[in-house]
């Protein structure tokens, strides 16, 4: 009921693979690859053009992948220069600007916000509303729960960005904000609502404003 | 000015009440129950199918229920299986996952998300942008405000999921975060940015991280 | 590729200026005037009715002004009696409640809202997520970063609104909680996950819950 083939755009310049399925009032710009067997809901921008599309009258879009098995759920804007990687799905009002590259399986929650520029490993699991500033790393099988901020301005406001980075099978806690360029290790547990302010070896639990290691997790029973 | 009844789509299987509005570009699927005298916004999404649509050629949509005078503004994304009492009001871009039951007169903010299964009572006023994790139970005349969180893994991840419970009239403010399972009593005031990590009894006042009862609020002058 | 006027929906009552370009599926309602050189994305509604449209015929929408050379993007809700100055730019989905002021040049990020009766100064910049009580005031050159709430309730709930104020220059960190009513000077910073509950001298670094004054910001080498 939901794919009715009703005001939906798309641009002759994109390319539609098999088993595809757009939702109702869904819009797919130029330069846009959907793989086989992907599920693009209702009401949602792919290839979003960049900001020098306003002004610049040469623009062509970079090419954007949404890869195959995908689950894109309704309303997201996906910038042009993404590229997902096979079997991601997405929730509901998700906003990716430019260039991120998202590995496969990997889910990013409904009204989640990727700045752009930002790389995220297999199998991540962001959840509702997880802020992702530009130029941040994820590795695999990170979990980033409701209103988990990453930044990556040092002196703001400044254009010397430095993104931070977390390593695989971390996860973080509700609210908890990352400020610009730290590191954290792989195998974290990071508390709700802590600031972590400078590197996290791996393993470690912290928690706290600013965020102190409190344990080894390996020693948690 | 705003009913228009262009691009409007509205499922056969569908029953809209008396005087009810419905604006541009809003899709309510199959089973939804509009009941008399409802207002509904422009975009809105009423009966939004659940994951398995996606996957089982047999899928039914399980009913929803939009109770009489109520109003939902636009942009919303209501899943199918949400039972609405009467007078429901909501904000703009809310997102209610599948089988919420809410109470008569109860307000959901702007940009709120209920992830599926909660209960919340009559007289309930989630403010802009609270997430509401799935099988949370709310009293009646609960306030919670914005960036509110409640959560329901204990060992994220993890699929045994508790649900929490607030108790009537008690008001959670800005930021606070409940832990899975926790039950706050009635009458109580959560402090912002407070985390929330075991049992408060009625009439307190709790804040901090983690949040300690303050004093009794029958107390405070 | 964005502006191909398909599914445009424009009042007759609205004044549309020279050299604007309008996207697909935006609604613009009665009494907006809309400047030369304005860039309006798709999906947006601009001028969107008050509350008593709801219930009154004789309903009439307040003027909408956006500000000649502005660049609202795609998911906007504005509401009627918004007023942009010139060169004022959105992200997406920002939601603007009724009657604000928005000085020009400056930046409201995607997924902010703005509750209405709030007035921005100019060259302000708003990051993602950013909540404004209704009654709050800013003044130039403020930065407010991701999910920084500004409240309006000293005791709530009530309906003795008092809206906070921030002064020239001042940076305000994210998941930041300012409580009703606060005056915050000018060329402050507040740090993250901050509670700002008093008044904040000029030149002020504040941090804490609540926030307290760590050093005056002219010390800072």
């Amino acid at each position: 009921m939901m794919f009715n083939n009703h005001n939906v755009r798309i641009s002759p310049k994109a390319s539609i693979g098999k088993n595809v399925r757009i939702g109702d009032n869904t819009i797919i710009f130029d330069n846009v690859v959907v793989e086989d067997n992907v599920t693009i809901a209702h009401s949602c921008t792919i290839g979003e053009p960049l900001n020098n599309y306003y002004s610049n009258p040469e623009y062509g879009n970079p090419p954007t992948v949404i890869g195959k098995g995908s689950l894109i759920r309704s309303h997201a804007i996906i910038y042009a220069g993404n590229r997902l990687g096979q079997f991601v799905s997405t929730g509901h009002r998700v906003t990716m600007r430019e260039n991120n590259i998202i590995g496969e399986h990997s889910v990013i929650g409904t009204l989640s916000d990727l700045q752009g520029n930002v790389i995220i490993g297999k199998y991540c699991r962001l959840y509702s509303n997880v802020h992702i500033a530009a130029l941040s790393v994820l590795g695999d099988f990170v979990a980033l729960y409701p209103y988990v901020v990453m930044t990556n301005d040092p002196y703001p406001p400044s254009d010397d960005l430095i993104g931070g980075t977390i390593g695989d099978y971390t996860q973080v806690g509700t609210h908890s904000t990352l400020l610009s360029g730290v590191h954290i290790g792989q195998n974290c547990l990071i508390g709700a609502l802590s600031i972590v302010s400078k590197a996290v070896p791996d393993f470690s639990l912290v928690m706290g404003e600013p965020a102190k290691v409190v344990m080894d997790v390996r020693n948690y029973v």
